[in-house]
């Protein structure tokens, strides 16, 4: 069952957002249980640390939140640049994002999202006294596809990948190398129900408490491909043009 | 509310999948209601198709499967290919694959999964006298992303993309740059339930039936972005090879 409470409000810089999440679960007729998973979209953790910029300074924060640029593309509105973030995240514009925001207002994504995270599952575990999972999710293109999805950006108390390399599938054969990306398919589970224009920016999943840990572990960091592991570390173009650069001068040194 | 109901049991070539789909539903508590979508793994719609290819024959399979090299990796066991198979999706060994098959077997991807998720759609409908959808699954790996996901290969009575543009957000902002993959989407919520190894190739996801078209609709080729609009249509490191070359050349020419 997932399904997405109405009523968290509009958030503002220095809410405290553990409460306002257990007021809210509080209310809803499905109570919180053992295994349950929140998954919160990262806008409202934005909103809540403070991460509100004025419009005019997008470019700039966009700079600020880029350690490496990936691909740029020009088109009818300016340059989009495809960059890895401090996160790790490989986003356009950084994640910096204007949608669900007052007019002239964009928002950066949360400071560590991994740490709001865990802020959000010690409120709500400490109130309900349960067991549960919390992501923080944001939405994301993605190569070779058309569309958005969402991803998760933060996450606790989660199986974020489940490794089932040395398990077997039904024939009784050696899965050899499937790890699930379990956290972003909640993450996609839970837009279903979100949407991206209700104002209702929690989703509760519950059903999955396999994938719920005792402890917080590693966070949705450990879904991040390290940049020296990744075949599209690059736009095709950028590569191109790295490698034309390198081939002309070798060359001249020929 | 989403569930996979167990005992669809082994698919072989020639088995026509619509009447054994009809008989697990028809067997499940749950029924079949209006709105409804259906989720199947790719693999039993090829087992049903007879795609199984001796083991041996692996690399030639992939070779004719496809239509464009994007990424080569060399590894451990061998070579792992990043294609652009006939269907447009760029996976790891155009989507042959040899897990939930007998020992010496692989199985390449269904020949068209929008006829066969149409196919399916149209003997369910008759046979419950609903309106569904259907979508046709599979695995792959992502750019930047550790972990696999499922995304729609197939698709019939679905909005597989949801285009937003034009809508208003909560703040009543235009949502400028939104279209929401909703069928893959529905497939990671779809996986979750499946698993890998359960041997519960079917899921019904339901409470989604907005996405719920009259029509079959595009179908998931809808979701393939065209190569020469993809910023990753090349691996980095196959880009700047073929920059580097180009660079020598024309250094050679200047």
């Amino acid at each position: 069952m997932v399904w997405a409470p109405a009523g968290l409000g509009e958030i503002g810089a220095g809410d405290d957002l553990g409460s306002l999440v257990v007021d809210l679960l509080r209310q809803d007729a499905h109570g919180v249980l053992d295994g349950d998973v929140l998954v919160l979209t990262s806008k409202v953790v934005s909103k809540a640390e403070g991460r509100q910029v004025h419009a005019e300074d997008r470019e700039q924060t966009i700079t600020d939140e880029t350690v490496r640029v990936v691909a740029t593309r020009r088109h009818a509105r300016g340059v989009t640049r495809i960059v890895e973030n401090r996160l790790g995240l490989v986003m356009a514009a950084a994640g910096v994002d204007g949608s669900n925001t007052p007019e002239g207002v964009v928002l950066a994504l949360p400071v560590d999202p991994d740490a709001s995270a865990r802020a959000l599952r010690a409120a709500v575990q400490r109130a309900f006294g349960v067991q549960i999972g919390v992501l923080v999710s944001d939405t994301a293109g993605r190569a070779w596809r058309e569309g958005v999805t969402d991803l998760a950006i933060g996450a606790a108390g989660i199986v974020v990948l489940d490794d089932l390399r040395g398990s077997r599938d039904a024939s009784g054969r050696l899965l050899e190398a499937t790890v699930v990306a379990v956290a972003d398919e909640l993450a996609a589970t839970a837009e279903l129900v979100k949407g991206k224009a209700a104002g209702r920016p929690l989703a509760v999943v519950r059903g999955a408490g396999r994938y719920v840990t005792a402890q917080d572990g590693p966070g949705a960091r450990a879904m991040v491909r390290a940049s020296d592991e990744d075949m599209f570390r690059l736009g095709s173009a950028e590569a191109y043009a790295e490698g034309w650069a390198a081939g002309r001068r070798a060359a001249g040194e020929g």
